[in-house]
């Protein structure tokens, strides 16, 4: 037996009606069940991998298609020096109690989290103040009510070793973004040594959590996906802000989060550059595009904001940073991608720890012209007062600068150069021309960096609804895991073999298909709705006679009846969004 | 200045040419060059992350989308627990030898393989063995000259601790079937309880090879496809045999290679199967299928083989193996994907180290009926003899089997139940029936194992091309990376807005695209052959007038002229495969 119908209904909250969903149905699971579980690892099942799929090929079709950003693809495992030269190493650690009874080991932020003290404000303590909040608050170990010990930070990077027993250190990459830093001047190559340009990786990475929790929402293994943009930072403009120069942006302003206060200010993107709330206009442009993001997955502008961080909350490099929030039913707002304004930190980062020249020339618009004062030493005036020294003489003289050399000269009548007086008649004056053409700089970066297992969770969460007592995965069009779902009428005189053939055709076709012939048509549309089938297509007596088929929406369980021939070319156009369920065909009264 | 042009001609062989191609226009190249790189990592750029997706929607597509095989995805870090029970603890290692001066350490069989020692036959080898070899060869440290020490067998996978500190030993996964086989049980349910069915996993895996090298051959981090097959052993057939049925499999034989010989026999699937050199319909069906991909990535049958492995080349709880490789310049015979039929050995192992029942029921078609002999004591007949431990010894009566008693009473009158004598008029003889409808077994698995950056690299190397000493990439239409240029003319009078909206139109309507107006049209179809652009659409001043535009075929150079309305329908039936480049429109003389 299944577990069925155990409890995917409104009397639990959705967070545990959609786990218990995805584990029934094959969305997602907890990895390694039959070894107890390992905390933090999860598991994809068919549909899940699916949508998993599709939310991430929304993120492509917005980036990498329309925009032309690089997608590159790179490893997960690296070597200790770029984590070391990225601050990781450093700085990559959260605070961490040990009972000092049963030596279980447990995040203190958590701890404190549990007494009203929220993550963000543990973030800015120090170790002593955490120490202090845990004996305010008389916190002991839930598991034995032991004492704590003096909380540390530890290092939550996975480590390893390249080469097996080489001892050279590796980490797994807490984020995709290293990998995208360390080969910037390869990709800089590829675009042709021009600015401005992006570049994204989607990928698993890995996060050593004390203890994980809140299901998809912190994992230790998740996707995530990384854009780094990189720009003159004295030209910041962006070429394709008047696309979304009207779109509104919810923004919790840093102003509003002092005053204790939780409501969003509206502002289009034109307005925030105006007033300065947003800095750089390609950040601006990143979070408008991470909204319509949102939006596509089925997550509307109210539900979402942008969550501006205050100045201890935001990395140390970051010259302004966001994070975009969605109201989830268990969790609250929780965050599913951060806009950091990641100035020129991490560039140059790897030019001091590689030795490598990571910056980039400009010319300038015209060239700058420079004249210098020059002190030139008569040699002929040299030879006979320094005799063999007058080379070394000469040398020194030019490591002295310019206009020391004439100050000296002025105020004494001479200059000093080691143990020897120089005079002025012993040097010539003059102004020299240099024409400086252009510049090396090292890039600036904006970098909207999305967590895709929170997306694929949001989108479930409001894909999700009850009707009639029923449950329905609702997820637009675009992410729909199985687009169609084929259904003869019953399993026998030809109908199913007649339903196999479409399928094969609609496969042909590019389309998600699925065939069920198990049970009442009405319990595979029950099972189909659950699963996020959009459409229903089923094939019956008729459809051996006149060759149409019954069109079933899942949103609105309406019917129409079309032809088979016709159904390729519509379907494309229904799942490209170009018309509507209406014209899909004639509507027929629904069974 | 890029490193244009370097050495992308064919005085170098394909291998190096390919390399440094692919590190000049963004195929892949050795992540972390600058901090002097770390063997066996890759980045794939813009380029090649395309690219490598294709090849991987390919495999997605015939197994996913055309045969319903399940995908899942899971994570690349597990607890030790599944390595331990899969015998990859005990057995994923490598012959290993240290020089005694240096330290440095080498793999053994690579050693061997430079003195002419194929890798296969080293397999085989015992430590003993092969230090045995490396001393008749004379085998001293390339590096140093030192003698080697003894060879050990190295771990290669990666190790680390999951949850900081806790001590709990997890792996980088070698490969992806385990993650699949841990969730059988899940699984199964989701096939709704019915064999047979298939799981793949396409995702990253780790082998912390101790000298990584070839290039994209072997690498630490790499991408791997790993299919389970579960079915009935007793009911192997497969349901779509009859598709692949005449296609035709070159074999390399056990047999062949015993004789020292590589000559492949051509077997037709059904030859194959009747002459019981494959042993398993599914696993055929796989193989057929891997040359079928194989042909669709561009390498021809003539270039394909499938190697028969020898009893000690084969892992030993496979009943029969086969490599799938494909002819490379450098290397010769490079393995592309494996068939090994696994047996029940995976399942076996994890349900014996959880103590999980991993096996599956499945109903007799008959029921099968048995009668037992069954003892009963007689209690009017016990009490009064045996008293208060007339219960006792009705209890351990009933644990003696029913023959022994029969037999001990006809040979002596009574049977002795501890230290009790049981007389024959002290019990009842009777016949019970028991009806078993069915039984549970561990489902059986075949395993198709593709390594996507080898299938990568060969789809890279069968385009590779050089026509009048320019490079082509000449890709399939279904793996090339960018489907259509688009080169206005000039980047003025209006061209290059015209040629700006082709491509947003043909971004909308869902092909890949590039833009490109730097330089001359003809530099531009050449930097686009190299890129492997199949197509190139140019925009000229004819087009202002007529909305028409040249095509320009990558492969044979040939242009037609067609209207710029009919183009997104054209180019979707020619990336389908529908119509040839002539079908695209009005011959034209080339320019």
């Amino acid at each position: 037996m299944s577990d069925e119908a155990k409890c995917s209904k409104p009397s639990c909250d959705k967070f545990t009606a959609i786990n218990e969903l995805a584990k029934r149905r094959g969305f997602f699971w907890s990895s390694f069940e039959i070894y107890g579980g390992t905390g933090g690892f999860v598991t994809y099942g068919p549909l899940g991998t699916r949508l998993k799929q599709n939310v991430e090929a929304r993120l492509r079709e917005l980036f990498v298609k329309k925009l032309g950003i690089f997608e590159l693809e790179s490893s997960v495992i690296a070597p200790g020096k770029v984590f070391e030269a990225s601050g990781h190493v450093d700085h990559f650690k959260e605070p961490m109690v040990e009972c000092q009874v049963c030596h279980t080991r447990f995040r203190a932020d958590h701890l404190l989290e549990e007494k009203g003290i929220s993550s963000k404000e543990a973030e800015k303590m120090s170790l002593d103040e955490i120490a202090q909040e845990i004996v305010t608050h008389g916190i002991i170990c839930p598991d034995c009510k032991g004492s704590f010990g003096k909380p540390q930070r530890y290092l939550t990077m996975f480590e390893t070793t390249i080469g097996p027993y080489s001892g050279a250190v590796g980490y797994g990459r807490p984020e995709a973004a290293q990998n995208i830093f360390v080969e910037f001047n390869r990709l800089f190559n590829i675009s042709r040594e021009k600015l401005p340009f992006g570049a994204i990786q989607i990928g698993h990475a890995l996060r050593n959590e004390i203890s994980p929790r809140q299901g998809l929402i912190r994992l230790r293994e998740f996707t995530i996906s990384d854009l780094e943009f990189f720009f003159d930072p004295e030209d910041q403009s962006c070429r394709f802000i008047e696309e979304v120069e009207s779109d509104v942006l919810p923004i919790l302003l840093c102003s509003t989060r002092l005053n204790e206060c939780e409501d969003v200010t509206f502002f289009t993107v034109r307005e925030a550059l105006d007033k300065k709330i947003i800095l750089c206009e390609w950040q601006a442009f990143f979070m408008a595009m991470a909204k319509r993001l949102l939006v596509e997955l089925g997550v509307p502008m109210e539900r979402q904001r942008f969550l501006e961080k205050l100045t201890w909350e935001k990395a140390h490099y970051s010259a302004q940073s966001f994070d975009q929030e969605v109201l989830v039913d268990r969790w609250g707002w929780v965050e599913v991608s951060g806009h950091a304004y990641r100035t020129d930190y991490d560039l140059s980062c790897h030019m001091k720890a590689s030795g490598v020249d990571l910056r980039v020339y400009k010319e300038y618009p015209v060239p700058v012209e420079t004249e210098e004062l020059v002190i030139k030493p008569i040699m002929a005036k040299f030879g006979p007062v320094y005799k063999g020294d007058a080379g070394k003489v000469a040398a020194e003289l030019a490591k002295i600068s310019a206009d020391k050399v004439v100050a000296d000269i002025n105020k004494d009548g001479y200059v000093m150069v080691g143990p020897y007086q120089v005079f002025k008649e012993q040097v010539e004056f003059g102004y020299q021309k240099t024409v400086e053409r252009g510049t090396r700089f090292i890039p600036h970066v904006v970098e909207p960096s999305f967590g895709c297992d929170r997306l694929f969770y949001v989108a479930l969460e409001y894909a999700y609804r009850v009707k009639d007592d029923r449950v329905i995965l609702s997820f637009p069009r675009c992410i729909t895991p199985i687009q169609v779902g084929i259904y003869p009428l019953m399993s026998k005189d030809g109908l199913d073999t007649k339903a196999l053939e479409l399928q094969k055709q609609l496969i042909q076709a590019g389309f998600m298909t699925d065939y069920d012939e198990a049970g009442s048509i009405g319990r595979r549309y029950a099972r189909a709705d659950e699963a996020g089938v959009a459409l229903g297509v089923t094939i019956d007596y008729d459809t051996l006679n006149d060759d149409t088929v019954t069109i079933r929406d899942r949103d609105s369980w309406q019917q129409v009846r079309t032809s088979i021939k016709d159904l390729p070319e519509l379907l494309r156009q229904y799942f490209t969004g170009k018309i509507g369920f209406e014209s899909l065909g004639k509507s027929v009264q629904s069974k």
